[in-house]
């Protein structure tokens, strides 16, 4: 996404500010999960270390500046609780799903166990109410994302269980558990930036369609790389007449897998494509309730960046 | 706890106003329950609707009302808050405990399995932060109570799974997960009351100190109903060589079950009731910050009945 600070010269102040911005991040996370507690400092800094894309603070970061805010580290403790409502929900998830492996580093549930990451996640969410506490204006904002987010996880644990998953169903779901918290991170940015209500209104938008774009082209991947890593076992499988439903009977196996397989089905892979690519365009336009600046350059290169990536 | 209504009729403008603000503590929390979600509705409406002692927001309410506070409406949200912040805590207990009886119905976990009671618990937490969000002076304080809950759970796990506990570590633990969002209940009553200095710090005292003495004295409890229902089986486990350090390895033990019965050694049991009327003694000491009223009358029965119950 740096490319710019290459053939760009002058930009190298906003460039350095997005870096700064971006690190303060890091060390609000850190310090918030720094519990007395070893055992949930020790989980909260492995989960944090394996990295992830902070795309969540990103947005927050980037539209806090693009909208005229200059005091990066008033905006650190909202970009830190994004990131952990996201990172909890995570290690919540690896429990449902009995997940081994996240980012490429074993779960917390698959080394400490699930009894401490059920705890783990609810410290999370904890670390987030005390992050956000004190920010009197943004805390309606981000309890209805994390209520959301919830919600979305629930529907999507009972489509896989009921084997019952539509398009729009499929849409909900994604509106809930990923866009929401998208559009939180962003209105939050205006809101912390005094910005207009027109940008309010013009950058929660271009959150949701980012966060519904960024989720589809995830499941993409999901799909295509299953495909590839899978092959051969998922001939065998049907085959042996076992259909797509059955792969949520493997204590293994994601949840979201008998949905994302379905999705398989006709060229729905590549409208799912063309349907990202036409909410991150409508995501785009957007931002013409922006001035022009750094900022908003590297929001348009984020939001392009959402549907041209490989993981 | 109503006794006084039929001695002192007076009295009964105060009692009624305590039973609507109970009665409006119930709604906001049947309110913030009610998502689209059905599931998530359905079972934070089984674990409400099975009971509970509610002594979190009657502890709220009543410092609220003893402090001058007249708009029971407007508390209603925050003690509908303490009580879900312990029902949230209750219904992920119940997944690391495999527990199947909750308030004598079905536990969460029990009906709708170990996925649905998770993001149920998380729900209820999501639930507790939409309903402080907009209380700004709030936040800090119920924040600060929801981490010190969680640090105290997993506290509790790691003695148990250790097998490693002491006096020091009992206490710690009680202060963490019962003793702050008790502190938490009292000192949000204040607030919201408009209340003195003097009156936040000894209220907070109070509540932390009746918080304790709860705690104590329901652990209390639960060794004597344990003693009586398991007697024989228990002589059983120790004649075939098995110690009380075993129990935590079957899966359907109460985690805690090790720790209380370690302090079933010597006298402690004794000791710890005198420890809670002390406590609760030192709480009562506490109120003399406030005017003389039906409201002060009843937090001094409701911090005498929390050692004097039998259940």
């Amino acid at each position: 996404m740096n490319s710019t600070a290459v053939l760009a010269t002058p930009q190298t102040e906003e460039l350095t500010r997005i870096a700064t911005a971006l690190h303060a991040v890091e060390r609000a996370m850190d310090a918030v999960v720094n519990s007395d507690v070893e055992i949930l400092r020790d989980a909260s800094r492995h989960i944090l270390a394996a990295g992830g894309k902070r795309i969540r603070p990103h947005l927050l970061m980037l539209t806090y500046l693009a909208c005229g805010g200059t005091d990066v580290d008033h905006a650190a403790a909202p970009g830190a609780a994004v990131e952990l409502m996201h990172t909890a929900s995570v290690v919540h998830d690896d429990i449902n799903d009995h997940g081994i492996l996240r980012r490429g580093r074993p779960s917390v549930n698959a080394i400490w166990g699930r009894t401490f990451a059920l705890l783990t996640g609810d410290f999370l969410f904890t670390s987030v109410y005390s992050l956000l506490a004190p920010y009197n204006e943004l805390n309606v904002t981000l309890a209805a994302a994390a209520r959301a987010l919830v919600e979305g996880e629930t529907l999507q644990a009972e489509a896989v269980k009921n084997n019952n998953f539509t398009r729009e169903i499929y849409m909900r779901i994604i509106g809930l558990k990923t866009a929401a918290l998208f559009q939180a991170s962003t209105e939050m940015g205006v809101v912390l930036a005094g910005g207009s209500e027109a940008q309010h209104q013009a950058l929660g938008k271009f959150g949701y369609n980012i966060g519904l774009a960024f989720q589809i082209v995830d499941d993409v991947l999901d799909i295509v790389g299953d495909e590839e890593k899978l092959g051969k076992t998922a001939g065998i499988d049907v085959e042996q007449g076992r259909g797509f439903a059955s792969i949520q009977d493997e204590p293994t196996a994601d949840p979201m897998d008998s949905i994302k397989r379905k999705m398989l089905s006709g060229s729905y892979l590549q409208e799912a494509q063309g349907q990202a690519e036409m909410l991150v365009e409508m995501a785009v336009q957007s931002l013409s309730v922006l001035p022009d600046s750094v900022y908003k350059q590297e929001l348009v290169e984020l939001a392009r960046l959402v549907i041209h990536r490989d993981h």
